[in-house]
């Protein structure tokens, strides 16, 4: 199988002005999950928001991007409504896209789901488990049907999307709270896996079983037997009429 | 139950301008569907694109609109983004949405899609055969189970549009095609029938079928026990952290 | 609209033989349910395990019957083969099934999944928080997005069924787990419902939300535009060959 | 990957009975599908009815079986139950199931659906037509988005089954009828995957297109990951009650 090419966005800010999180991701969440994950193999390169005025997504990048990871939270606003249009577009070509934590109001998140995307939040570091409903989805593969964060931000349901084709985890919250929290879609070519854990001041992505289901996600993202769909078009009878 | 206050939208082009479209629906094919529809009770009003700069859909008019039906072809692009985004948020507040025929490519439906809605099509005036996959669907109620056009435009797969809801009539054309033609799908509060009838050269909105399933199709997506779903916000837990 | 035929089915055994189950439920679950539905306007006779060696499910009860609810724990094997062949017959064929907490289990509801229905529990009167994730079904009507039983029987994920049709409810759990307590499935021309609440020590049937969901539902599962689905049989074409 | 070991399970009654079907297979569609399947590389073994008593499919086979193709059609009653149910428990268990043709009623796929699987059809061997509407699906990799058999069975809806988990092939078919063709279900940990085409007395098995899905659906339903999940059980709290 050919290297699965992954391309890492994050805003990139709290790292810069936050301390403790300056203290978990010295050079940026991107950064820091580009040397866990190339150690599955992926060709990964990263962007991020003030990197150039396409916030470093190009249409070459993205040309050559299979799957999207999408870090963002304070500056979904700041990204510019031409790169998200061309991030939707090489979504519905079939890139891969993997919306974490605070993306879920990214603008190519809600753009491809029609919907604000909303949900209700708390950040008192209160403990998260995950429970697996799709136990034969293979983002679920060779991860425990549950297991436990420490400390993550707490999102809640309602949570303003689409039916999902697939809820493969359920996320329990200490303070009474449950969320679909890992949740599949498809539009046009493209696979989309979101996925809530990440919050920027808590060690998620140094947990085991996340950077699993993230490497699962990017495998079952990847683009297999990519093809044209038709455009808006006129077409012969295949009978006689 | 209270009335149920439906808008008619048409583009409400090709009747002026296409003599066997004039000959069909003298007045629009708004009109028309406003004199059969409202013998079923509804309280309809309709409105077009030439009718004002907000081509009759004011905020006010939205507001007082349970179900909008939505015919368009040739003048998408016509449409005000503002206009479609209106359409949009009052959709996922809870009106309900039907968009027929060619409107399966207006700026509401593909922006509450996320996907760009094109289909293979064929105007060659064949035979359509609707076949019911979903008999304990509310839209399909008092329809057979099967029932035919005998000239409708071809419209075929792949459709590009997310997973159904519900798939309720699949259509099959005489040269040799098929289409998922009547489907749900839920946004937000807002409930969303595409229904593929509808050609403006042929009489498809005399058929009682094609009107048995419109009039069912408004009393499911009209809002029932609707809610204000919680912004994007900061809630208290509901247990002791 | 006609009045719904609902006929209740219990068990009816620990009610004769724990003493703090006959305080809550002195003439039995069925009893208690039926004065407590019969106010919604709804035609209510019930059944028992012991009451005859059909179990009070005759073909004549079950032909007059428009939903079906069972109520199920210590005796699924006792129930007839026949009898549970006859239940899935009748759920086939549109009659609307409901089966609550323990009958999880019961041999109507897993011939009618093909799975084994298992799951975790734990009788321990944990809290339990009901969180609705479908706002527009209409078994979630004027029922608050979220509500609490201060105590129930803890049911957990790995819940073994299908794919449901829409989950309507996921449960919240003291002690840390998820379950997906509120889901419809549907079955030839018979709508079902499962959901969680009522264990047989907790006043849960005396809760208003539990009550307005199971009134919710059979409004739901009644039999509308009932209407014969094809046998296995040979059809003339539609058009020439 | 390891390779993975397919059973093909035949009736193996008209290739016996009826000359035209000997010709096509002459030593039954078992070994033919055998013989060309494993140049895919699958290990394979195959079994049929009158085998022995237990149809070939002792639990020793059963357990050695990753993915069972069944084809049957005249003698579905001639299976036994006992074999019946080990089937049903081993796709339970996360054995693949690959119903092919008039399997559509055989015991194990009734049961593991919960409904009859009745369908409206007819043998005038008329052109088919497959579509696919879920181009994303490893089922439909290389695989034309429209391929044709010139003659095949008629299979029509309304097609008894329960929402399947996607649709992967719509039918078209030339006597005016469509059916959902090639549907995918998940029953515990196993994956199923329905598909109509196969007729006996047409050269369906010798057409390549027909032969890709299968090989893709086999790859698809192989067990990947698999866990024993739950029995139904207490356990302990997670959280201190």
């Amino acid at each position: 199988m050919a290297t699965i090419r992954v391309t890492i966005w994050n805003e990139f800010l709290h790292e810069k002005e936050i301390p403790s999180v300056t203290e978990l991701y010295r050079d940026g969440i991107h950064e820091h999950l580009k040397r866990v994950l190339q150690r599955e193999g992926f060709a990964i390169r990263t962007a991020y928001l003030e990197q150039d005025e396409e916030h470093g997504l190009s249409d070459d990048v993205l040309r050559e991007t299979d799957v999207l990871l999408w870090w963002g939270h304070a500056a979904h606003h700041k990204v510019s409504d031409a790169v998200a249009e061309r991030v939707v577009l090489r979504v519905q070509e079939g890139m891969g896209f993997i919306p974490l934590h605070s993306a879920h109001m990214c603008k190519p998140f809600t753009r491809l789901m029609g919907t604000p995307c909303a949900l209700q939040w708390r950040d008192a570091g209160e403990r998260a488990r995950l429970w697996c409903v799709s136990p034969t989805h293979p983002i679920a593969k060779d991860v425990p049907l549950q297991f436990t964060l420490e400390n993550e931000e707490m999102y809640s349901e309602v949570f303003q999307i689409p039916k999902p084709d697939d809820i493969v985890f359920i996320t329990w919250f200490q303070g009474g709270n449950v969320f679909r929290g890992g949740v599949t879609f498809t539009r046009g070519m493209g696979k989309i896996f979101y996925f809530h854990p990440g919050h920027e001041t808590w060690p998620t992505y140094y947990n085991e079983n996340v950077l699993k289901v993230i490497q699962n996600a990017i495998e079952w993202a990847a683009p297999a037997g990519l093809r044209d769909l038709n455009p808006n078009a006129w077409v012969e009878p295949l009978e006689t009429l």
